[in-house]
């Protein structure tokens, strides 16, 4: 079965929605800052600048329904979701290449409130392996199979250079882990069954270069 | 003229063509590492997992087209690409809120070889402001107004507590900025001639759990 119908089996939720419930989470977070308990849709429509429809729609996947007049309840909102998006459970990570980026994210101590704990690196740097970022061990890449064994973790964050990327990844499903966060700007290749999650800053940055040079010409 | 008139007068380049442009680019370096010379968008394709007439289409965008039998010659390749990415200009940036993933990014100095100087940060907290980080001053909030009149800056990173993304926001835009690189998991309104990338991790974060959980359900 692929990634896709995988998806589609198990949780039916679509894309598009998984992409716009975490901007429902943060509007509800800040609501009930402001001493809120009930929101309506039209309301988060008002604030996020969509469609309310949409925004029922979309609350319907995650079994969440507003009541007449007023709303829904900020608390279980913010409950439902956060657990929906994975956000409350632990999910163990090791991450590969403690370059610039790499130790980036080792030092953003935000992740865990996100779900996200990288509890080890790798590197092949001497002057790294054996050292901690943010309390976080650097091991040598040599030592993954085998700090693998000693705890339960699915998820690969890759931030190595692109020329080792592919390698590093067959060695990360061979491995056993099963979901890949993909930072380098390079396509890796991998089983249909392994979940890739590319998050290319620098394809980001193109991107909003584009479009600020189509405006100082448009000048 | 909205964003996307502009952009579509201006550069004429699909976003997703402009998607899949970095992917080419890393596959380029990748080969001149390896010693190639020359590089058909059939072997492109193989390697990235993209169909070869797409590539082909999306090179011809970048005004670059290959030679028969030979292709495309990589370091021609490479100059062009990086040149229309906006990678080979500095494009210099303030980055605002130094907590958790504000201060992961000073520390990525990767992002200055992608066309991005961010030159100084703004924050609240009396312990940050007037200290560097990387090397990159930290100023008070306050100060924004008087630093941007000192230097030619048209983007800004936003890195801030939700709570406060859309006032921040809001300054950025009337203080001049042109574009913002929005990192929060929050949904900001700006005036339409103002660039928003959204590059939200915790959304990529839920997206990744999310797959990974139906994937674990369905064994």
């Amino acid at each position: 079965m692929s990634q896709e119908d995988l998806l589609k089996k198990m949780s039916n939720v679509p894309e598009p929605t998984l992409r716009r419930l975490p901007w429902y989470l943060s509007n509800a977070k800040l609501l009930k800052q402001r001493g809120e308990r009930y929101v309506s849709s039209t309301q988060i429509s008002k604030e996020i600048n969509i469609d309310s429809s949409q925004i029922a729609k979309d609350l319907s996947y995650v079994h969440i329904s507003g009541r007449t007049r007023v709303g829904y309840e900020i608390d279980q909102l913010i409950d439902v979701l956060e657990d929906f998006l994975g956000f409350t459970k632990i999910h163990k990570a090791f991450l590969f290449g403690v370059g610039n980026l790499g130790g980036a994210l080792l030092q953003d101590s935000g992740l865990s409130q996100f779900g996200l704990e990288i509890v080890a690196a790798f590197d092949i740097n001497p002057l790294l392996v054996g050292t901690r970022m943010n309390g976080i061990p650097i091991y040598s890449t040599d030592e993954f199979e085998q700090r693998l064994a000693e705890c339960q973790v699915q998820i690969g964050v890759l931030t190595v250079p692109i020329e080792i990327a592919q390698q590093i990844t067959d060695r990360m499903v061979q491995g056993g882990l099963r979901a890949i966060w993909n930072f380098t700007p390079f396509r890796i290749r991998v089983p249909e069954e392994i979940v890739v999650q590319n998050t290319s800053l620098y394809a980001h940055l193109a991107l909003m270069f584009n479009r600020l040079t189509a405006y100082n010409q448009s000048e």
